[in-house]
């Protein structure tokens, strides 16, 4: 059209400067783009696709929580717009961070102590201020804790393991985030409960109450370990989580204490009982697994089961060094839990990373193990993949749910950046997230949490702490 | 006083109100307390003195860069003032975090490379930066934001180890915090000289001129290893540095590869080696000493030789871990490090900590070994004494410098706090620290730098990265 204009002007130049001035107003008007809900930009954009593809200044677009377009900003910017757009620089784009196992509430005792014996630590403070203190109200306080933490830190979806699912639930739901909310199952009296089969009975109830109510939140069960449920009880509630369709998460081979355990009861390892009752006949979530065998991790391979190793937990109470890198060889699918902040102290998965990569480069002596690139993967789209989750969430692809995050990377410990995934992994922390995405939804932006009343969660964390400090001094006097 | 007054008030009401109102002025006027340069407080102060003193609601009074009292905030108010009053609300006041061992000007190469083979590491990439990079302009960029980076986090005192030591001296001096500053001896052409002889003379002149100069600033020799120096220029390192009066930092023991070299050109260990050769009379710093063995851990001890752990570069790069309980409990001398950032890749005193417990502890299969209480002491008052410093800094007591900083509490990681120490080393992190002072000069105040020029140096360093960058892959197509 210009060139056309311009030949025109040696003829006639008053025509010519008419036509110039039409084509100039016509470039101002709107441009016929897409409306679509959110476009959320990037200096860099970590997609974690299958060829870990980082798009230089790029975007997203979402509409109906669904991303509906990955590109240049140029390009998205070409073709979308947006009511509310997120600014991208200086800022990395990436994938929500997957926890794949916590027990949220327990963010609540968080440093109650700390650097004793496993059974002293259990039986002279979790457990007591368990029995006295769990109830609706801790476990709704300290899971708000928890979201709070966890959102201002980037993660997105928590796969949870505590009492008083629907109270979880509902925070869950109020707070925007995504989880995965376990019934707990155990053969003991436990806050909600009275024993393995009022527990799975209770939580069939809890997941028909919470299955396909909020797309957000999967009910599942949560038998606890090999060492609390008979193989009978554990039988039952892979029966029951079949019956409902739902998976199951549960803790395994977790501790010497275990091993010990299950070769007294039953003359083998947790995982070869497991597989030889048909526990793995159905999508389970094993956290921890640091004692698998040789002739073990090609059975968690073949079943599919997705491994959540617990890198902090695993150091802090002395559980052992879980064999990471065999286990991705052999294929099985894994990602990474903070468990709970009792035994942490935080929520930090962004911490999970770096010890999950150090730890293995220690312990076979080989800087090379488990990369930057692998343990991102861990965080995210390998993660999603261990929960089942893969088609849903983890990357940042066309027909995923918008759960994405922008990360600052102008605090001085990203001074000078040569590797947006080395920084990731090696150098970030919880308080350069800056803004965080659920299902297309802002919970935070630049900084400021928008779906949590966090003065209010602060006073009530802080009032309940007193309470259970002043208890246990009162006990352990 | 008003007591009297009222009893006159029975017989000459006129009078006793006058008489009130001169008290009342009298009590306005300012009180007849001590004049000092400045007060910090604390919701609790954390002093790290031999008790392990923790005062709630505390505070600091300084003046002429010494601390001068010690105690509660209303005992410290009533009996001094000053211009400058640091608030403590929601924050834990405490010693500067002591750095026992860094490369600052590698902050400049953070994350240039990870993951890989250290030998692959060193040759295609940080070797290869350095010859073509590393000139003063280099150092001075670099060690500004290394300074920058340790400041913001809490670091007060740092010893130091690289070239262009007037250069790093001189940021240094300006920027406010404490160091010590190797002249590195190495046999080899570096930066700054053309092997052993010449870096030895390059040194000692280097510490004649700072020697004296600045309160602040230590320059000791810092011969490099005992793989990249002989047994001679060994020992005349140790015999410039007697000369001079000055202390000794070397890497030792830190790796499979120097047992091994050890082995081969000497038939014996490096600790073993270093004791035959008269190396360890005189104050010696060590870094990383991985390798230890039951023989030598008493010759550190016997020596006071102060050991610096460097957890996360040992775990990066595969070096091995130390034995850190067995030195302590050998009474060796031990601190905190955190290498260089290009194998860490950041200078986060707060994750060092951390790590010296959780690896300690998993490395054991004990939760019990090294406790919170213990890394603190070894981020503070233990690397204080470690090099040799230990009657200066280090602690919050009368009569020592005034380096101190304040930790917010506020942030959703701190809620709820049963035990200030705990949160110190299980959750506190770089970003938390909003106040500090180092010799009695505030250098950052509610997070802002008050002697940096952070966005130049921001801009400085990701402008010579960008070159480093280019000619790195250039190098390595």
């Amino acid at each position: 059209m210009t060139k056309t204009i311009r030949q025109l002007a040696g003829r006639s130049p008053a025509l010519a400067t008419l036509l110039f001035a039409i084509c100039a107003c016509t470039a101002e008007s709107p441009p016929a783009t897409e409306a679509v809900d959110l476009i959320v930009a990037g200096a860099a954009v970590v997609t974690m696709d299958a060829n870990d593809t980082i798009i230089e200044d790029g975007a997203v677009a979402v509409a109906d929580g669904v991303i509906v377009a990955v590109g240049t900003r140029a390009e998205i910017t070409a073709t979308y717009h947006a009511e509310t757009s997120l600014d991208g620089d200086g800022r990395v784009l990436m994938p929500g961070l997957v926890n794949g196992h916590s027990h949220a509430a327990m963010t609540l005792l968080r440093g109650v102590a700390d650097d004793l014996d496993l059974m002293e630590w259990l039986n002279n403070y979790i457990f007591p201020a368990e029995v006295e203190f769990v109830d609706a109200e801790f476990v709704r306080i300290g899971t708000e804790l928890a979201c709070w933490e966890m959102v201002r830190g980037g993660t997105t979806m928590f796969v949870d393991m505590y009492y008083f699912g629907d109270i979880i639930a509902d925070v869950v739901d109020r707070c925007g985030m995504r989880a995965m909310i376990s019934a707990t199952v155990i053969d003991q009296r436990s806050p909600d409960a009275e024993g393995a089969i009022d527990s799975i009975q209770k939580g069939s109830e809890f997941i028909e109450r919470w299955k396909n109510r909020n797309s957000r939140i999967t009910p599942i069960f949560g038998p606890h370990a090999n060492y609390t449920l008979n193989a009978e009880q554990l039988q039952a509630t892979r029966e029951a989580a079949n019956a409902l369709g739902v998976p199951i998460s549960i803790h395994l081979s977790e501790s010497p204490f275990e091993l010990q355990y299950s070769k007294d009861t039953y003359g083998t390892t947790s995982i070869e009982l497991f597989e030889s009752i048909g526990f793995f006949d159905g999508p389970t979530i094993a956290a921890h697994v640091v004692w698998p065998t040789t002739r073990e991790i090609p059975i968690l391979a073949e079943r599919q089961v997705g491994v959540i190793h617990n890198p902090t937990s695993n150091m802090k109470i002395a559980s052992g060094i879980a064999p990471v890198t065999a286990m991705l060889d052999a294929g099985v699918r894994m990602g990474l839990g903070t468990d709970g902040a009792a035994s942490n102290n935080d929520l930090d998965l962004w911490e999970e990373m770096r010890l999950a990569a150090f730890l293995q480069k220690v312990e076979q002596m080989n800087p090379e193990v488990l990369p930057a690139t692998t343990v991102l993967r861990m965080a995210t789209i390998g993660g999603a993949e261990a929960i089942g989750m893969g088609d849903t969430i983890g990357s940042l692809e066309v027909g995923k749910r918008a759960d994405l995050i922008q990360v600052s990377f102008d605090d001085v410990h990203h001074v000078p950046t040569f590797d947006v995934v080395s920084h990731l992994v090696y150098v970030t922390d919880e308080q350069d997230v800056t803004t965080v995405v659920v299902d297309g939804k802002v919970l935070m932006q630049d900084r400021r949490m928008l779906t949590l009343q966090t003065d209010r969660i602060a006073q009530e964390a802080r009032d309940l702490a007193a309470k259970i400090q002043a208890a246990l001094a009162a006990r352990n006097r």
